[in-house]
């Protein structure tokens, strides 16, 4: 079965057009086109300056291909992999000046998805061992949620709701207005379509009790500790898919993840996982 | 003499109606529609839960107008003001419906700024009383690059090239190319116009002696401790801006601005800064 | 609790410039520029020439303010209502050239629109005072979906599907390959994040029992009579949510939905429901 | 001399990319992403399960090659035949996903063109013999028009203006505004170029000799019966083109036809033809 | 009955947008922003440094606002009047930074649209009292083609095509293609609906006789001296318009048009025609 | 090192296709579908009528491919070349109706920036032996001004800023507001970046001579006669570049050029130079 669908064409390329136009703006790499003859040739890879999983590729070789689609591009350690420092993960032959002119926007592309995958990934690695799985939130960056839920799933996690349409999630904000959980179900199961899932957020053990009876699909259990995890579990007899979420760190998912709740959502990790350090270096040809 | 100049609405407008539309997707909000009666009003609160420089308020504004034009929205912190911990920033009343609607886009966009606004000014008090200025970096997430520029300013810090195109900077791989400083510098003055700044990277003094014989503007010295830095400064007897580069962090800054450069640049603002804790708190009326 | 949520401003109005554009090409309505005398102000009502269910007044008003803000247009019948031959459904006053440029844009989508919500609506009342309710496909026009599924709302329909990637609806091909029900739906708990639901199309009884221990959400049941759907409706217990489909038409429709099912799906009503004959009857003044 | 001119990849290339966008939205087709393992490949068939005349062979050839460009697609009947029930129109090889997750947009535009397609053709054959053919209105769906157009020569039909702005159309109630049929053609041919056709409305023959008078070259008989329109006939000699319209259906249209009027206006063939019944047959193999 | 048309804003608000994106790029204005305070106001006015024909002040209108929707703008001489040197066009009063910062976009379409129109009015004015009427071409700058050919009818003058696809206009190399004038003309008559105006271009008198045979509306006389136009006049006998083409310039005009043709195109209006010197005068206040 | 960097297809296939639309509308080449059987092959020549220096074949190229990809075109003079009348300019073949309906789109493109480059290359030629430049301004066709100051290389021209946002020009208004020309200066220094250049306006040598000390990178001397201007170089004595500017014509450059200054700025170049007569010869086979 498929571990890593790679990411459409048709979704990436006008991003990274938009991209390579920002960046090369009216005029271009006037400094690559001043100081490289043309017809001037190079040989570059992309390696890895810190160790990390690897997620980005398919907007980089683009970017690469849409500056000029003649360059060679070979592809050394796949989205998904991890590199070591040192590390070459693609290898690109062809025009210097069309190498220099995609680079940064190549390498932003990486460093930024790769940073979330790796973050993504060491964080799957501590709850090894128990039924949990990392998952993300809607706190991405704009205009980028597409691409950072990839590289969540290049890290081993898993996928939260892609926008406000795809699914029900009843915050707190809605419990207080709809005047309850039991109303708030009400209110979703009676308006949304059957193919929906519905989520509600809860901050007790009463309103879990209250959310299961009404149905919920999935339950967000808010800022509670491991001991309050743990009865919620055992309260939820399997019925509901049971979601931890609220301030969880690297230091404390793995406490969280042996209650036996089945998803831990992190936001920390599309809003502020740092870059990953990957370079380009080029060796010039005659 | 100006301090922040806003984002222009010509810019910004078409950013937030993607961002929006990832967001809502094809159904909208479904849980508000769903949970929440037509016609509810609400009073909401953007407060901060870290202490920060607040920056990207006119992508929020644009966030909740653009959704519906009638909130009201009081900017409190403008951008680059300094938020202490549960500090209100803005105040937005109307349509419950739709200020959740816009929520979550109005505060990724400000968490995701205000972070970088908040490391840069962090930074840039670091090396107070020093003439060096922080500036940024062309290592910024695709498609935000302007308005992490933006959040630069907003730091306090200065910005470098927005692009390829808008002046030179000759790196090593150029200088390998056009086979040495000197030759590189009369290749970028024979092909660019009068208009365009020339800067180039240096790795030693010598190449420091090449590159202000050779007329450049501004020199790059890469990866120079304070000592190197301090010659550097007076070889230069303030001929070129000298900008020092390569992996200056919080905790070396401040020897770095000491020796006297005029810029020191730091990519991990743009690309690594974690974002900035922001709230929306909600009070329903009936 | 909400009946009909409007169309979003952000969605419509890049269709509504479109279609507009669409119909005024590159010189614009030439008839009324060439015979209207400049500052003729006149009167119009769009009205029902059959009976049915409105739907698209928010596109033809947004067209209408598209070509000139200053027409002003009152609703006397809100999309979701019902209306008799000759019943006034809005009335417009304005510029002359205004109205009648965009006056077809306007029939157009409230045409279509209001078609496929009164053959749903249609529909729905055939199976009063059962507990299934209608529903759409994914057979609709290309680009119009998010509106046609918005129709199917206001003719008291029930929305299936927005798209591909918001839901899992396991077909034969696809059970063909997995090898079978079982193993499908395993593949789809396995790769599918916790907020996606997982529906299932079964041709057979067996196949159903299959389906309900593989855990599905929904099961869609194809191509099945009345008898046998009623037996399926017993074997299933509550526990999925069962959706007929399969050539149901408005003579079968009512047998159907007597038989117990949750959802009666229809492709009919979006790719072949005929528009509803709606005018446009203008009273000039001086 | 050519039959029927292949629609531009220009134009639906941008309209297929939407298409597709709509459908996939941000995820892509989960479902075959879950339960199809890569690297599957497959034969496919698009077949007739209703007899009618195909259109709209392009759009899905090119919503195929977007998804995934080594498709290997070939078309067994094209645009402008007809085809019987179970006829192979066209047979694709290829990745199996890639398949799936045209299908359903290549269908409906197929479906959706095909059956205007199929309707005009069988208007048109039900005027065999006569000099009259069957054109088609403004009366389309907003977006789709150059499409359905297109479907309508496919059909064997001819096509009236596109838009507004590239031929003159006077109505009645641009003839009431300016004073008169001879007013209105006054007005037309004085301000409108040299290239442009003038078309008029007229209710009776007494405007029709005055339309004829005044120069028109195209005259539109509204909601004639037969009778006064072979008397119409006798009066124009040949002068202008004659159109009849309003109202006229499929057992009205022959009658219509006989009475030696040139052109004949259908709306319901773009804005109410129902969809012709096509289906994707899948072959899956190792 | 109507003069001229106003540009619509659906037609010109996204190239106003690319305009002004094209100038104010990734910063905007620098100059201003760097060295007029905040709150500057400033009242300004468009004057004409030439006389001449004034076209584009809705474009010049639009860039002011889009930049900043608090300008106000009184119009003093509105497009198709004619202004001396010196005269006030327009007059500005607000924020100084948004008048400098949308200036030159404004000036640049004000410009180039005032000099098509002072050529198509010198023109049009050379040959007042004969029959013939100046027109438009094809000839125009990508892009710019409804702004051109609105600027020839604020000059006066009167628009041929639109583009390709509005009107058949049959050339030298369709007709040797075809097998001649009356060949064409069937394959023209035979496949193009009828609300299409039918063109043909003819170098000789016998051509012409062929082509007037063959039932053209329009006949376009290339390269034809005064002497040969006027027999083609007599030969035509009003039946088909009568356009003449090829060379035709300020000197040549009047001679052509006192010949009897009906049209008179000319290229250069819209290829070659010089700018129209404006200037923005700026008048600061505290 | 580099002549002339080819227009990158990430620019300019937008604006290929964008200008296509313009001409090709909603059916198309109506012209060539109805008089040119499909299938036929015809050889063309893009040739100039009068003398001149090339330059836009990148556009005319995109505007075939797009076309019809099948199309064969090889370049005779390329970009930057000079034609004299007669010479061929680029051969092209494949099928006839291909190249008619992209003909004009091409040699609109390509007459307009052969234009400017045949001005440009004029004016150079007028001032060879001096050291000074010629170079283009801000004044240039809305949303062609990437294009245009290609063409002004093309012809051995100097480009300056490509929009307000890349440099920084100071002139007079800014000057008056800010209270001087230092405090101008002091202004632009403080509020850019390092490596923003600033140029500021001046009307007389006292001005220069301030300006100088301010630290101005470029000086631009605005309607100064040839004497002042050569005492002005002796002013300067080398420190800033020195830009002639102000109504400098064809008669004015050369005496000008003598002075000493670095450029001349041109503003007619871009907005009034006439376009180059090229045209497109076909010779259609079997």
């Amino acid at each position: 079965m498929p571990d890593l669908e790679p990411l459409s064409p048709l979704l990436i390329e006008p991003m990274v057009r938009a991209a390579l136009a920002e960046d090369l703006g009216r005029a271009g790499d006037i400094t690559s086109q001043a100081t490289i003859p043309v017809g001037t040739t190079a040989r570059a890879e992309i390696a890895a300056r810190q160790p990390g999983r690897i997620a980005g590729l398919d907007l980089a070789r683009m970017a690469l291909r849409l500056v000029d689609p003649s360059l060679k591009i070979a592809i050394r350690l796949p989205d998904g992999s991890d590199a070591a420092v040192g590390d070459g993960i693609a290898l690109i032959e062809g025009d210097a000046r069309s190498i220099l002119s995609a680079e940064r926007v190549a390498l932003n592309y990486m460093g930024h998805l790769s940073g979330i995958a790796t973050a993504t990934a060491a964080f799957s690695k501590r709850i090894e061992g128990t039924r949990a799985r990392i998952t993300c939130t809607r706190k991405t960056t704009p205009g980028l949620r597409a691409l950072e839920k990839y590289a969540v799933r290049a890290g081993g996690g898993s996928n939260h709701r892609f926008g406000l349409d795809d699914a029900i999630l009843i915050k707190d904000n809605h419990i207080a207005i709809a005047g309850g959980i039991t109303a708030a179900l009400q209110g979703a199961f009676a308006n949304v379509g059957h193919m929906v899932r519905v989520e509600i957020e809860v901050d007790t053990l009463d309103q879990l009790r209250e959310a299961l009876d009404g149905g919920a699909h999935v339950v967000l259990l808010d800022n509670m500790g491991p001991d309050v995890l743990r009865e919620a579990v055992e309260i939820n007899k399997g019925r509901a898919v049971l979601e931890a979420s609220g301030g969880i760190n690297f230091e404390t998912v793995h406490s969280v993840a042996e209650t036996g709740v089945d998803m831990i959502s992190v936001g920390w990790l599309t809003h502020s996982a740092p870059s990953l350090d990957l370079g380009l270096d080029i060796v010039f040809e005659s």
